[in-house]
């Protein structure tokens, strides 16, 4: 492990000065022998976190597939589950080819989903753990056993996922309790269960909107308070606190922040999302993800998350620099503090993961996005000018 | 003029071929002496369409702007009249910056709405127009005479709308009759006024919301069929296209499509839209602009049309290759329609405006939005690479 200077650098924007790296984590003072790279007055951010993604379903680097699927979302679920078979996607080469497109973007940390159900079996999840652990010190992949297709509909998953979080899986699961298995009561009793029983944090998809979200979220809650749980449940999407009745969505807010449950975003233009401005405000914790990049949902998406942060601020109609630097602080302190990161940040004895990005403030680097000039993952630069240093399969 | 054979060029994505550029156009034959330029096989495009921006307003090259501006849209308004002193804006350079920013992304036609009012006078109008001459052959730019600040409200602003149409600007403007002028029959009775005595068509931003956006588009038809202007007026945003009464909509929308109105969007994510797939079925002709780019009214955009497209997707989670197609159609020939452009497309005969693009499809072009390996207007190589030839004040 190399010791660094990071010369004329500018930390969150704040005047250039220098910062020292030692044994892969910043110091107060330099390392003897330490290398010294000239940052030309740039600002360093820490890592960009992605907080919800899909590592073992991309698409990247096969021929282009050609969406002709349903508008519903089963359609969607449905066509993936057949396609996977009949593209040969392979979860261990595509989630390495997205989480090294991602650390050309600055990415140090990514929460990943990963399909669980009795088509494929475990196959996701072992491919995305090779993928893991080939990337280590070059990115930190955490995994969350996703029952994408159903777990009472389909008997056998929730072994499955009992089985996936035994083997090293760091966080149960879930989606749509009423949408998807229509039987919320059995579905959440289940990933509760899981989490219990493995004692691991929980991360569910709810994409329910109006009512039927805000039930979904009221029997998470009361799980999430009957076991103790608070502080360790994650709702990603949460459409239903983006539903126009601001005074049953302040209401649920409310509890949300008291059980410290946190949320991720996405920031869709086409969905009704949760007003970033409103939990920051009462303290709930917020990360940003791409969800799906370039899959068969949708071609959209490429890891960037300085460009989430552009979409959290178009999203939330964020103008202000200081709307603007709460959209980047979701895309990397939030996420870090959903994903309970330790040592995150810029201070010293915190790991040296960091980005170096173009533009004179924080808010112009999130309007730019040009390409990345450093990535430093523990010390180790892992991105140059835009490009990846490790080669992709 | 250079004579062109584009050689292995894939025209919208078609198996590759040669194309002929004569005399600035395509050209069923070769000319004698024609330069070859290899595409590798890449998908060409009409030239992108900006079909709504303000040339006369980014900071696009100065220092950044901390944007501290207060959330209602006459806080806006009245911060920009105010701060255009206090930096200095020149229209002149400004204009001439975005505009060859929008050329490196592959624009070729510009409709710029520029600000007319009792402050400014002219001025942004006569620096516009020094860069369109100055800019003439690179990419063309159509003017829209625009009462920013109010018409009605500010005694004077009609006759400098007059004047600007006597210069030679080609669009009548017009903004929010209700929200701005609080006097809809006087600002709408003004500009088709304005409109008949010049002989010119008419470009209206209406952000107005619900029933009040119903109720100006109501007024803007009924003025539409009484000064026989089918077909010549634009309504830009149309924010109340995109309320939650669908059937309301659905009404004003046969109307619209009826007396041959066109409408641009910007597809914002954090205001209602006009849903594309809604006016593409009625026939109803749609372009699409970046609006404000990097100015004070807030710190996104960059004038790529790819990039506009993708939003354009997203807004409307347009997710089937068919529907990105439509998308990226919006941002080509529907501005281009939008616009009455003469000779516009990749057929013999129309003007050599065209851009490479990068991906193995269409719907890919508009994923990736890879910088544009080379850009023509009239057959003239005016970016290469991502990086206009000509360079900016
Ligand atoms: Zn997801
Ligand atoms: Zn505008």
């Amino acid at each position: 492990m190399t010791d660094l200077i990071l010369k004329n650098v500018r930390p969150m924007g704040a005047p250039a000065t220098d910062l020292n790296v030692t044994a892969g984590r910043f110091a107060e003072s330099a390392a003897a022998g330490a290398e010294t790279i000239d940052c030309g007055g740039r600002i360093l951010i820490p890592g960009l976190v992605e907080a919800h993604t899909h590592l073992d379903k991309s698409l990247l680097g096969l021929p282009w597939y050609r969406n002709e699927v349903g508008p519903r979302l089963i359609d969607k679920i449905d066509n993936e589950r057949a396609v996977k078979v009949s593209l040969g996607l392979d979860p261990r080469v595509q989630s390495e080819r997205q989480a090294l497109q991602s650390v050309a973007y600055g990415t140090t940390h990514i929460r990943s989903h990963v399909d669980v159900d009795t088509h494929h079996g475990l196959a996701g999840v072992e491919g995305v753990m090779a993928t893991r652990e080939k990337l280590a010190g070059i990115v930190d992949i955490e995994i969350v056993a996703f029952p994408q297709s159903g777990m009472i509909t389909r008997p056998g998953t929730v072994e499955l996922m009992d089985e996936a979080l035994s083997m090293g899986v760091e966080v149960v699961g879930g989606l749509d309790p009423c949408g998807i298995d229509r039987d919320p009561r059995a579905h959440l009793d289940a990933i509760f269960g899981l989490a219990e029983k493995h004692g691991k944090p929980i991360d569910i998809h709810l994409h329910e909107q109006g009512a039927l979200g805000w039930f979904s979220m009221e029997e998470i809650l009361t799980r999430t308070r009957a076991h103790g749980m608070q502080g360790q449940v994650t709702v990603s999407h949460a459409f239903c606190l983006g539903a126009p009745d601001r005074a049953a969505v302040a209401a649920l807010q409310e509890q949300l922040a008291e059980a410290r449950i946190h949320i991720v975003t996405t920031a869709p233009a086409s969905a009704p999302v949760p007003a970033v401005k409103e939990l920051h405000a009462l303290g709930i914790l917020t990360g940003a993800g791409s969800d799906g990049i370039r899959d068969t949902w949708g071609p959209y998406g490429n890891g960037d998350m300085l460009e989430r942060a552009m979409f959290v601020g178009l999203r939330n109609n964020l103008r202000r620099d200081d709307e603007v630097e709460l959209a980047l602080d979701i895309c990397t302190a939030g996420g870090a503090a959903v994903m309970g990161l330790d040592g995150y940040g810029l201070a010293p004895g915190c790991h040296a993961d960091a980005v170096l990005v173009e533009g004179e403030t924080l808010a112009e680097a999130v309007a730019l996005r040009a390409p990345r000039k450093l990535v430093l993952k523990g010390g180790r630069v892992t991105a140059q000018d835009g490009k990846c240093l490790t080669e992709a399969p």
